[in-house]
C-alpha cells in the first residue's frame, strides 16, 4: 500500500496497534485465569511473555510500552491511594515499620550471603541483597484489591512496609553504586536524599491531607469547573514525576496523591471517574513484565541453578522476615502479610537495571534477579488469595475487613 | 542527586513530567478562555504553543507526545462516534456528501492556482490543493461538543462530509506523491486503495452495526464479565490501527467503532466509562497542535505574506464551498456548516508532514501550511459558537437540535 503515505505520516499509529495487541491479550489471559481460579494478573503476565519476543514477537519492548506500564502502576497506586485513609495508615504505623524493616532486614543479609558465597564482589552482593529486600506494592495491592481487601488491616499494613521498603532499598541501592564507583559511601549525598524523601513524605502526605480537610473543595472551585478527575490526574502524575525526581519510586507520589485526594469531599465521583482510568492503564503494567521477560537466558543449567536458588531463598527470607514483624497482628493477618511482602515485581527489576547499568551485575546475574523478580510474582498471587479467604472464614481471628 | 540512580533507572519518570505540565497548561488554557467566553480548545492549543519550543521550552515534540495527542484524537472521535447514530448519519448521507465534494473542489483548485501562480511543480501546486481540501473533524467536533449541538443535523452533515474529505484527501496525496517520485500517477493503487477504505467503511459501519443489533450482548459476554468499557477500546484501537493500515485516517476508525458501540445495549455504561478518557487524552492532542508550531519561521515577511494569502484563500474557499453543497439544509444550518468545515487542525500538519518528507514542499511552504492549519484552527471555533448560538435563537428555522 505504498500509494497511501498518509498512514506512513502517522507514525504513531503504529503505537496504537501495539497497545490495541497488548489490552486484547491482557484481556484475555486475565479471563483464562479468573476461570481456572487463579489471579488475573498472572493471566496478564504470561499474556505479555505471549505476545512479547519471548514467544510470538507481536510487541517489542518500546518507550511507548514503557510508559504505559508505568502509568499503569501509577494509576494503581492512585486507586489504592484513594481507597486507603490517611488515619487507617496511621493505625497499622507501629506494625508497617517492624513488617518493613524485619522483611528488609533478613532477605538482605541472605542475598548478601548467598552472592558473596558465589565468589560475587562486595557491591554486587549489596545489589543482590537491595533486589531480594524489595517488595513490588504494585504487584501486591493488585491481588488484594481482587480479592476485596484492600481496606484491610493486613493491606493497609503491607502497603505501608512497602513504601518503607521502597526508601530503604533506595538507600541500599545508593550504597551499592557509591562503591562500584568510587569505593566507598557518599555519606551526606545518601542523608540529603534521605531528609528529602523525608520531607516529601510528611508535607505531601500530611500537609496535604491538612490543606484538603481545611479546603474541602480545593479540588473543585470554580477553575475546575466541569470534572474533578482532571485536576485530581494532575495531582498524580506531578507527586508521581516529583517523588521521581528525589530518586523515589513514582508509585509512592502517586499513592500519597491518592490519600490527599481522599481525604476531599470530592472522592466518591472522583473514584467513579478514576475507575476507567484504572480498568484501561494497569494492564500494560503487567503485561510489561511478561513482555520484558528474555526467557531464553535460562537454557543455560548453571543460570538455572542460580535462579531457583535465589528465588527460594527470596520467598522463604521475606515469608519469615515480614511474618516475624507481623506478628502483633495476629496469626491469620501475619500469613497474609507475610505471603503478601513476597512479590518482587516491577521493584526487583528496576533495582537489576541500575545494577546492570552501573556495571555492578553481569548478564546472568541479572538475568537471575528479573527471573526471581516474576517468579515471585507470578507464584505468589494464588498463595495470597487463599490466605485472604482462610482469613475470610476465621472471623474469630482478627478481621481482615 | 547523582547519588540515587533509583530516578534514572525509571526511564519512564520523565516523560510523567511532561504528561502532568502539558495537563496542567491545557487546563488552565482552557479555563482562561472559557472565562472569556471563548472556545476552551483554542485555550488548550495555545497553552500548548506557550509550553512548547516556541514560547517556554518545558515540553518538546516527542514520540510520547505523538501517541498520547494520537490518543487524544481517537479518543474525541470514538466519543463522537458513541453520541451519534447510524441512521441519523443515514440521513444526511446526500447532504454531506454534497458538502463534502464541493467543500474540497473550490479548496483544491484555488490552492492549486496560488501554488501555480507563485511557480511551484504541479505536484507541490497538488499538495497545496490537498492540503487546502483537508478539514479537521476532531477541532470541528470539539467545538460542536462543547457547544452542546454534537447530535444536530449539521453537526452530522460535518462529520460525514468530513469523512469523505478524508478520503479525497487521501487520493489527492497518493496523486501528487505518486508524479513526484515517478512521474505519473499509480492508478492502479489508488483504486485498490479506494476499494479498501470502501469495504472498511461498509463492513464495519454497517456490517457491525448489523451485528451488535442482532447480538447485542457481544460486548458484555461472560469474558468481559466485569466492564464492557475494555472490549470497547479494544474495538476503539484496533479499528483506528486497522484504518491507518489502509491509508485512512486513525479517527474515522475510531469514529466508525463509536458508531458501532452506540449500537450495542451498553451503550450508557460505556459512554459513562468512556468519558474519563475522553478527559484525560483530548487535551495531549489540543495543546500536541501548539507544541508542533514553529513560530520564528514567521519572522521572514515573504513567508508571513504567503501564509496570510494562504490562510484567506483557504477559509473563503471552504466557506462558500461548503455551504452551497450545504444550501437544501437552510440558510442557518448552512452557515454552521459552511464555518465547521474550515478547520484543518491535524489534517493539514499531516499532509504538509507528507508533502515535506516526500520533498515536494521546502521548508517554506511546509511553515506555511501548518501555520494556516493552525490559524484555520484558531480562528475558527468563536465564530462557530456564535452560527450555533445563532441556531438556537431563531427556531422556527430548521432545527440544530
Amino acid at each position: 500500500m505504498t500509494a497511501l503515505p498518509v498512514a506512513a505520516a502517522s507514525h504513531a499509529a503504529g503505537a496504537l496497534t501495539d497497545l490495541a495487541i497488548i489490552l486484547v491479550a491482557a484481556k484475555i489471559g486475565d479471563e483464562i485465569f479468573k476461570r481456572i481460579g487463579q489471579p488475573a494478573i498472572v493471566g496478564e503476565i504470561l499474556a505479555g511473555l505471549v505476545v512479547g519476543p519471548a514467544v510470538l514477537g507481536f510487541v517489542e519492548v518500546s518507550e511507548i510500552v514503557d510508559v504505559f506500564a508505568e502509568l499503569g502502576v501509577v494509576f494503581l497506586l492512585f486507586w489504592v491511594g484513594l481507597e486507603t485513609r490517611l488515619h487507617e495508615m496511621r493505625e497499622v504505623g507501629g506494625a508497617a515499620v517492624r513488617v518493613g524493616l524485619a522483611g528488609v532486614a533478613l532477605p538482605f543479609a541472605a542475598g548478601l550471603g548467598v552472592a558473596l558465597a558465589l565468589d560475587e564482589s562486595t557491591e554486587t552482593a549489596i545489589f543482590v541483597g537491595a533486589a531480594l529486600s524489595a517488595t513490588s506494592v504494585g504487584i501486591t495491592s493488585a491481588v488484594l484489591a481482587e480479592a476485596g481487601a484492600l481496606g484491610s488491616r493486613a493491606a493497609r499494613t503491607i502497603i505501608g512496609a512497602a513504601v518503607i521498603d521502597d526508601i530503604l532499598a533506595l538507600i541500599l541501592v545508593a550504597v551499592a553504586v557509591g562503591i562500584a564507583a568510587e569505593g566507598g559511601v557518599d555519606v551526606v549525598s545518601i542523608l540529603v536524599a534521605l531528609g528529602f524523601a523525608g520531607a516529601f513524605l510528611a508535607f505531601f502526605a500530611l500537609g496535604g491531607v491538612r490543606l484538603m480537610q481545611a479546603r474541602p473543595n480545593l479540588l473543585h472551585e470554580p477553575r475546575f469547573s466541569e470534572s474533578p478527575l482532571l485536576p485530581a490526574v494532575i495531582l498524580c502524575l506531578a507527586l508521581a514525576a516529583l517523588a521521581s525526581e528525589i530518586g523515589l519510586a513514582t508509585v509512592i507520589g502517586a499513592f500519597i496523591a491518592g490519600l490527599v485526594v481522599a481525604e476531599t469531599k470530592e472522592q466518591h465521583p472522583i473514584e467513579e471517574e478514576v475507575e476507567a482510568l484504572y480498568a484501561f492503564f494497569p494492564p500494560f503494567f503487567f503485561a510489561s513484565i511478561g513482555i520484558g521477560l528474555e526467557i531464553d537466558v535460562f537454557s543455560d543449567p548453571e543460570t538455572l541453578a542460580i535462579l531457583a536458588v535465589i528465588t527460594v531463598v527470596a520467598i522463604l527470607t521475606k515469608v519469615v522476615g515480614s511474618g516475624l514483624g507481623a506478628r502483633a497482628l495476629g496469626p491469620v493477618n501475619a500469613r497474609i502479610v507475610a505471603v503478601g511482602m513476597v512479590p518482587r515485581g516491577e521493584v526487583g527489576i528496576i533495582v537489576a537495571g541500575i545494577g546492570a547499568g552501573a556495571g555492578v551485575l553481569d548478564d546472568q546475574l541479572f538475568a537471575v534477579i528479573v527471573g526471581m523478580s516474576v517468579l515471585t510474582t507470578i507464584l505468589v498471587p494464588p498463595f495470597l488469595g487463599r490466605a485472604v479467604a482462610a482469613a475470610r472464614a476465621q472471623p474469630s481471628a482478627s478481621s481482615v475487613e
